[in-house]
């Protein structure tokens, strides 16, 4: 949480952490600028003192809305730095010169956000050797934002349990609008098969689907940034598989539905996937369906609070490998079977800390304020399936786990 | 353009460009895998050679559909370099050495692509030191995607030709939107005023128009990643003000739109400003309407093939010093008058090369297949009021230049 932050800093031995960036798929930027409509900025957080934001003078009205402090950074005119500069990159050694002076930034000074990393590599490099008494540090892994943003205060669980209901709500419209379609039987691919029709008698289509859920999503102020995954028959059997938006809907096949939404503009994701089968379902799918599902079962009521996230992508191969499905764990380049991660966190990254890995060097653990993604899947591409069912999880200060996902978990469809 | 790129490595003295992270808000990882979905990935182009796409093996349906050589990183097995490594770094600068080896890279490498800035100087300094015969490069300014980026072939006139078009059309509808409501004498902030109502009798406000404006772009497969403008008043004086979506829309007050919709899902983006009076218009944002559109008009009739930007930025301050106003050359912290820049590239960032700084260190110049934007804007806040007008325009091979953007110039817009 974000009020862990000194601490953090404390932990990693950081003197001042520096953003950079847009707030626009900027993780970092937009968690500590409150949600302002920054396309560019430099956030300085102090350890020990409340963050200061120096922003463009034409943004100086978004950068209030952040409720911080702020420097608006005509006042160190980096044209002026430029005339006396043969390069941009000298100048903007200047340029953060004159900022670090005028923040008594020194010691360990680490930089964050998502930039272009040849541009960043040449600036921190230069920052490092330009700057005396100050030690630039870059942190490979579990940063310090994401140590902070792996666990959530009240505030942002309220966002992601509207954000979780929302997308529920939409993902049942859009099955909703599917059932509203007649069924008709047509030739597809060289075999005579059940299809979904529109009202002029041409099949409805994985286009179709997505663009009523986009229309829906943006009803619920919601968009979807990296696209959905709708994917059907042996498309369903590759995890990131997004479908095909020319393939009709088909009865008795599986339909992989991985939905993670986002808030409009940016902000906080949910995580949802369903797999369903329209009409019917052949034994074979209903067969890893039920292995699928028990999984997740199991791995849900055995979730406790401060255990390492590793027992459970463990437990999840011990289940699956039991059920005599091949794993990750055997095969490390399985490609039939338990062929991904059990899940990762959720926030303002669709992919956050805590993660999932078998590794002893996965030291996550379940805290109170993380809010998880628990999804066993298993595929089978050669036999034209796969199956994953996943639900965002929080677990609260008390030590209970709650789903944020609010869907019935049920393989046919009727029509 | 994309064919330009060996060129530009020889002369920047490059070997190989290695793009990582996902192709989601990355325009360089985007531009190289051909609007592929790929959450994360490895692109590789060694000079003289075709790119080759790393991938991993859940996504190697998406990758395969980049139509590049593609390797599955299941190859190189980081689960077990992870595991005879003491972390996540060292892992890292394991895997990427059999990277390194498997495709023969050496020499100057330089990387690209936007991610977590301390985790890649973290990653790029390892990798300096430990690997042999290699320079790890970061470009500053300039960038090689950039430079490739900052000309565009006629595959990519063709989409940005169709997003102007849609971009135009939906800009239409949403006035239309806004016409079709009645006008009503209602108090707001103290004062007696016209503004727009729906049928409840309640204001239109900003809120509802861009709610509008988001459904149509939907229907035309366009999104609004970075939250257009649409400020009125005082609001329309300082250049990146979103505006509030609970003002009431208000007769004769400026209303700066500024609308830089994307392809859906990432992908090229128009960019197109106009400013509107509804009803009527008070005689001052009149008189500054005309001088700001006779500058649009008189700097889009000097432009020339080959001519330095910045020729065009030092016009627009001539001209508007002549006419009476402020501008940012004659003081750098300017708030009313002309305080931002004239105009930028256009392409899969919303801004791009060509730059418009005044300083003789910038030599970009108009090239065949530049497409950039002519956004002359006089602003005067303390007077509530602020006037811009923008085309995205294209030069093209035979040293014409084409405005993208098809939308009438008029302050009034008739109730």
């Amino acid at each position: 949480m974000k009020q862990d932050l000194d601490a953090l800093m404390s932990q990693r031995d950081l003197d001042a952490a520096v953003v950079t960036g847009s707030v626009y798929n900027n993780p970092s930027m937009y968690y500590m600028t409150n949600g302002a409509r920054l396309s560019g900025g430099i956030l300085v957080k102090r350890r020990g003192q409340e963050p200061v934001l120096l922003h463009s003078p034409i943004e100086r009205d978004e950068a209030a809305k952040s409720g911080l402090a702020t420097i608006d950074i005509a006042e160190f005119d980096y044209a002026a730095l430029r005339r006396a500069s043969e390069s941009d990159l000298e100048a903007s050694v200047k340029f953060y010169r004159k900022i670090f002076d005028r923040l008594e930034l020194a010691g360990r000074v680490a930089f964050y956000g998502k930039v272009e990393q040849g541009a960043s590599f040449a600036l921190l490099t230069a920052l490092d050797q330009a700057l005396d008494g100050v030690t630039i540090v870059g942190e490979y892994e579990n940063d310090l934002f994401d140590a902070a943003r792996a666990t959530k205060d009240p505030a942002e669980v309220t966002r992601l349990r509207r954000v979780g209901q929302a997308t529920g709500a939409v993902m049942r419209e859009m099955i909703d609008f599917m059932r509203g379609h007649a069924v008709a039987r047509r030739s597809h691919d060289g075999a005579e098969v059940e299809l979904l029709v529109k009202s002029d008698g041409t099949p409805l289509t994985v286009g179709d689907v997505k663009r009523f859920g986009w229309s829906r999503l943006l009803a619920n102020e919601l968009e979807d940034p990296e696209g959905m995954i709708f994917a059907i028959g042996r498309d369903a059997g590759v995890p990131h598989s997004h479908g095909e938006a020319e393939d009709p809907i088909c009865l008795g096949r599986s339909i992989v539905f991985d939905f993670y939404p986002r808030e409009m503009g940016g902000g906080y994701f949910h995580d949802m996937t369903r797999t369903f089968c329209l009409g019917y379902a052949p034994p074979e799918v209903q067969k890893v369906y039920d292995d699928v599902y028990a999984c997740f079962e199991q791995v849900v009521a055995a979730l406790e609070p401060d255990a390492p996230t590793r027992r459970y992508e463990a437990l999840t191969c011990d289940i699956f490998e039991a059920q005599g499905h091949n794993t990750h764990r055997k095969d490390h380049s399985v490609q039939e079977g338990y062929v991904h991660w059990l899940g990762h966190g959720v926030g303002l990254k669709l992919h956050e800390r805590p993660g999932f890995g078998l590794s002893p060097a996965n030291q996550d653990t379940l805290r109170p304020g993380s809010v998880i993604t628990i999804e066993p899947g298993l595929y089978y591409p050669s036999q034209g399936f796969g199956v994953r069912i996943e639900d965002t999880i929080y677990l609260d200060e008390g030590g209970e786990f709650h789903s944020l996902t609010e869907f019935e978990k049920k393989l046919v469809v009727e029509l």
